[in-house]
C-alpha cells in the first residue's frame, strides 16, 4: 500500500490556524509524525485561494520539506499553486500532483506539468457530467483519463486513479460501484495505481473509522493499492497488515509478525 | 450473514467440565448469549467419542433447546451422534448438520439423514485426498460434493457450504485460493449457502481476531453469507455489519444506524 498521508490541510481548523500564523513548529510536527506512523507521500493542502494559495503552498512545502525527506502530493485544484509548489520542491523523490480529471481544460492545463516535472498525479474519474451515480461511470471515465495521459506521454505507474468515493449515505449500492469500479481499472491498466480519498465513504454516518477500515480491506481485495489517509490512524493502520497477509501479499506473514513486535497490532 | 454461534464445543475447557459435570446453567446461559448476540444457529460439539458423544449429543441438545428457540447445527464426525441430536431435537426452525464430505462413505451415510429429517447440511470441501493445498482444489470438490447431494435431493438452499479455512500461518496464499474457491462456489450455485470456521484463518498467529475480522470482510466479498463464529466478539459483529453496508446489502444503511443507536458500534 502507497500510504498518502492526508494530515496537512488546510480545511482542518488546527491546521488553517497553522497556516495563517505560520506555526512551522505545528506543520513539521505533523509531517514527522505521518512519517514516522508509515506514510510514503505527504499530502499538502492548502485550503485557501487564488494568489494567497500559492504563497500558502510555498511556505507549506518548504515547512514540510524541513522536516521530513517523504516526496509531497501538492493537492489543490489550482494549477498556479501546484506549479509553485514544484518549483519550490528539491525532495530527491518522486512528487505527485492531484489532481487531474476530464474536465474541460484539466488534462490540457496539467498534462504539461506532469510531463516537465516527471511527478506522479492523482487522475480523479470526474467527467463533464460531474459526480458519477451509476454503476459503470467511474471506470468508463477513469480509462478516458488513463487513455488521455498515457497517450500525452505519461507513464502508468506515474497514474494514481482516484475512482472517487461518494458517501455511502447517499446510496447504498456506492460500495459495490466503487469495488467495481476499481476492479475494472486493475484489468485495465495493471501498471497504474488507484488510489483514493478513503475517508469520504463515511461522510455523515457514526462510527466513521469502522466503515474506513472496512472499505479498506474491501477495496485493497478489488485492487486498490494506495489512498489519501490519516496514517496516524492506528486501528487503519493495523487493519492494512492483516489484510495485506490475508491477500497473500505478505509473505510467511513476515510482515505482520514484525508489526505485531513493534507493538503496532494492539490497537 | 447466517451466523453459527460455536462456543457450546467440548474442545473448549470449560465447556468440557460443563458437559462432563452436566452443569445445565452454565450451557443454557452460553446457548442464551449466543442467541441474543445474534447466532442464527447454535452449534453443539460435544466433543467426545463413541456412545458417550451421543449421550453427550442427547443432553446438550435437551439443555440448548430449554434456554432458547435458535435451532442447532449438530456437529460432530459421528452419525450416531448426529442422528441421537436429531431425535432429540423438537424446534421448529430446520436445524443442520455438521458435516459431509467427499470422503469415502460420508455422502451415502449422511445423504438418508439429511433427506428423512429435512435439515440444511455443511458441505465441506474435503475430497479423498485430505486437506486442500493448490489453488482450484476447494472449488472443485465442493462443487462435486453440491452435485451428489442434489442429484440425492437435497435443494441447494439446504447446502452450507465450507471450503475450509486453513490457517494462514502455514502458507502465504491460503488466503487467495479460499477467496478464489468461494466467488467458484458463489457462481457456480447461487442458491447454495457458503459458510465457514472463521477462526482457523488465524491459528499459530497472534492478534487473531484482528485477522478474523479481516478474513470476514474479505470473505463476504467474494460470496461467502455464513461463519461459524463467536457471535459474542463484538468487533467481529461491527464489523459484520459495517461490510453489509459496505457491500450494499444494508438499504440505507438502515440496519448499521440502528446497531450505531444500540451501542452496538462502539466496539
Amino acid at each position: 500500500m502507497i500510504i498518502i498521508g492526508e494530515l496537512i490541510n488546510g480545511t482542518r481548523k488546527h491546521v488553517k490556524e497553522a497556516i495563517a500564523s505560520r506555526d512551522e513548529e505545528y506543520i513539521a510536527a505533523l509531517a514527522v509524525k505521518e512519517a514516522e506512523a508509515g506514510a510514503d507521500f505527504i499530502d499538502c493542502n492548502p485550503g485557501t485561494i487564488g494568489e494567497q494559495e500559492s504563497k500558502d503552498m510555498q511556505w507549506l512545502v518548504e515547512t514540510i520539506q524541513a522536516a521530513t525527506d517523504k516526496p509531497i502530493s501538492f493537492d489543490s485544484p489550482n494549477p498556479e499553486a501546484i506549479q509553485r509548489g514544484l518549483a519550490t520542491y528539491s525532495g530527491e523523490a518522486m512528487p505527485m500532483i492531484n489532481s487531474v480529471t476530464l474536465e474541460p481544460g484539466s488534462v490540457e492545463k496539467m498534462l504539461p506539468i506532469v510531463l516537465e516535472a516527471k511527478v506522479n498525479v492523482v487522475a480523479l474519474a470526474l467527467g463533464e457530467g460531474g459526480m458519477p451515480t451509476q454503476a459503470g461511470q467511474r471506470e468508463q471515465v477513469a480509462q478516458q483519463i488513463i487513455d488521455r495521459l498515457v497517450a500525452g506521454g505519461i507513464e502508468p505507474e506515474q497514474i494514481f486513479v482516484d475512482p472517487i468515493i461518494a458517501p455511502l449515505s447517499t446510496a447504498t449500492e456506492v460500495g459495490q460501484h466503487i469495488f467495481q469500479a476499481i476492479a475494472a481499472v486493475r484489468d485495465y491498466c495493471p501498471e497504474c495505481h488507484i488510489t483514493c480519498g478513503l475517508s469520504n465513504i463515511s461522510f455523515g454516518l457514526p462510527n466513521r473509522r469502522l466503515l474506513n477500515r472496512g472499505f479498506l480491506s474491501l477495496a485493497m481485495q478489488a485492487g486498490m493499492d494506495s489512498a489519501v489517509m490519516d496514517p496516524l490512524d492506528e486501528k487503519l493502520m493495523a487493519q492494512i497488515i492483516a489484510t495485506q497477509a490475508l491477500l497473500g501479499e505478505d509473505e510467511f506473514c513476515m510482515n505482520y509478525l514484525q508489526a505485531y513486535r513493534a507493538g503496532k497490532l494492539d490497537v
